[in-house]
């Protein structure tokens, strides 16, 4: 049964990649109009498995699930409906269509709380520049001022909200009431750990705190021929050594990712000594102090470089975005319900964002990786084992019920 | 009167700097309309020392100074017209300046052999991206399919030749005829070599050769979050190893320069691995030897790098051009020049291109330097001492009187 309806999961997400902004290739923007035919396509198949079925006016898809008694607290299940330019057909789609095939697994049997699955509107932030505003509608965290935010055509996140027919100026109604449960997400891993592993599932421990800055190296732009090498104040060499720095630190320091992804040398050209080197820095931990003791070490060794080299160094911080730990009760009821379907636990930080960070703020958040084979995320080539689906839903199913029992015992 | 006349020589050259094709600063490309006002003032100045002055149809400024014998040899000097953007006042301007100056002080003595003063009209390569065009005329080196080169505005090198009035198809006749004594070059160091040890002079021996290449890098564009240290196939890393590898050869190689002015990595993201990651190289030494063991060394590290780190490296050479050496009998007169002037002998490499070494394709060629306080090039604060131009301009006419006993010995 479980293999039967993890191939329904999988051929499910391949239907909804055809719904697209552009011909051949997946993408899909808030509100845009194919998530239309997304939200028709789910809602629908929510609506035969005995769900309510509404979109808020932040966009996002929800379907309420009812409770053998009506007070029964709420469980909110769901991952975002939107996708990155020429993405993969799992990516937030996957916890979503997950969501609706564990209420489907239930045939109509109620438990003593309601489930809520959500199709959250935007996480990737790719059409305004700003993620997660379907998750933050549902926290009660979406900054007004993000309404007026506008796209390359100009159109605002107001607009296209009115555009769809909704109310923006009702957006706060989206808000998840009290009573809430918990929230639980699927999504893949969109990393090679699991994979590595051979480990079907992982609980993720926490998401990662993530500090993204720009270091500016300034130095003397001058002539490549004429200018010998101990009178050079060179911007490039200068980063360059710092980059080797950032790599060192972060292979030398358990649980540390740190990326230069970014560099441009100027003026950049062939012939010139370059004046200026900018560069990013993207450093992410689940450990907030370990995340800020590497920054500032690596504030520290680009002072040190540049002191050595006559050249200055300034930061710009843009990011400084703390870890979420996700609830430790969601994840020994995930761990317990692993066990029963005989998968073993691994345990798991994200190193991306995910709507449960966002919703870790107004209830307890969970969140359960499906491995991604090859590590291959925010491609056309991303997928997912069937098995590892079937072994998902299986926990899914596993969790409910021992939500379930612990509220009877309550 | 040397004093007088390199205050003369520097208020021509602020004079001439005025002649721009961008008010406030100057900018005087290939044939541009503020060339016609060098032309005339400089023209003016030749024709009233007793040169026949006219300007050859590749743009040239050129006036000759009678040989007391009809049939004499004929010496030429000069520098280039044109500039850079937003360039100095004398980067060029002064060799043209310094030469009719020289001329100037003969004061119609005449000696036996003539003297060409030559204006070049390109040699900074900023109009149509290929330099030296005007002392490849002379040279007769231009290859004839770069008269159909166009500039930014979709003018060709024919076409801005005969907008000046001029007939490209008669460009072969500026090449100079034989009975070349040789090519003498006064420039700005356009480094801080003299400036450094104090010395206001100094005798070019070669002009370096020059490797240009692009180093490209790629290795996997992945997620910086998601992506464990160990896991990644990071092109920025690898290109940041290698280009200390670079500085770190040309500081342990006596002669050598070598310079990453120009680096991008793709695609180019704070929170993506960069997937691939170009990088430019230019190495530059007199020795072409050296220089091409360099090359070499270079490019054995950026696979040693790249193939631990299952990166792949792939170079692609733009320029190999073989150093110049100028000629031993004119810069051992030089230096004898420099020795009744009291000035200190310093032997430089020249690290930059010149006229001179187009010259010295087809005729013995030699340069002297002045030094550039600070070291400041293609910049609106080049200067050049007067004290330094009054020097040049006695070992000048030190030259031409030796050059002159040397022939009538002869």
């Amino acid at each position: 049964m479980l293999a039967a309806k993890a191939r329904e999961v999988m051929a499910c997400c391949r239907l909804l990649a055809g719904f697209s902004e552009e011909s051949g290739r997946t993408t899909r923007t808030f509100l845009s109009a194919p998530m239309r035919d997304v939200h028709a396509h789910l809602g629908s198949w929510m609506e035969r498995c005995g769900l309510s079925v509404h979109v808020d006016n932040a966009g996002n898809l929800r379907g309420v699930y009812p409770a053998s008694a009506s007070d029964g607290p709420r469980l909110f299940i769901g991952s975002h409906l939107d996708t990155v330019i020429d993405a993969g057909a799992f990516d937030g789609v996957l916890g979503v269509v997950m969501a609706v095939a564990l209420v489907d697994l239930l045939e109509r049997r109620s438990l003593p709380f309601l489930i809520e699955v959500v199709g959250f509107s935007e996480e990737e932030g790719v059409r305004f520049g700003v993620p997660f505003i379907g998750s933050r509608a549902l926290a009660g965290t979406l900054d007004v001022d993000l309404l007026n935010r506008v796209d390359t055509r100009g159109r605002s996140v107001e607009d296209a909200i009115r555009d769809y027919g909704l109310d923006p100026s009702c957006v706060v109604n989206a808000r998840a009431g009290n009573h809430a449960l918990g929230y639980l997400e699927f999504h893949i891993e969109q990393g090679p750990v699991l994979d590595d592993i051979a480990a079907p599932l992982g609980v993720v421990r926490a998401i990662v705190g993530q500090s993204r800055l720009t270091a500016t190296f300034a130095g003397s732009a001058n002539h490549a021929g004429t200018t010998p090498m101990h009178a050079r104040r060179d911007a490039v060499a200068g980063a360059a050594e710092w980059i080797t720095a950032v790599e060192a630190l972060a292979r030398s320091t358990p649980g540390l990712v740190a990326t230069v992804g970014r560099i441009l040398a100027r003026p950049g050209s062939t012939n010139v000594i370059a004046g200026v080197c900018d560069t990013s820095l993207d450093v992410r931990h689940a450990s907030d102090e370990a995340r800020r003791i590497a920054v500032a070490t690596l504030h520290h060794t680009a002072q040190q470089i540049a002191s050595r080299r006559q050249l200055r160094v300034e930061f710009e911080t843009h990011l400084d975005q703390p870890a979420v730990v996700m609830s430790p009760t969601l994840v020994s009821t995930l761990e317990r319900a692993l066990t029963t379907q005989g998968v073993p636990i691994h345990r798991i930080d994200s190193g991306a964002g995910h709507d449960a960070m966002i919703m870790a703020a107004c209830m307890p958040a969970a969140m359960l990786f499906l491995r991604s084979p090859g590590g291959i995320s925010h491609h056309p080539d991303e997928t997912v084992l069937e098995d590892d689906v079937a072994a998902a839903l299986g926990t899914g199913l596993a969790f409910l019920d021992d939500l379930a029992r612990s509220l009877s015992h309550a």
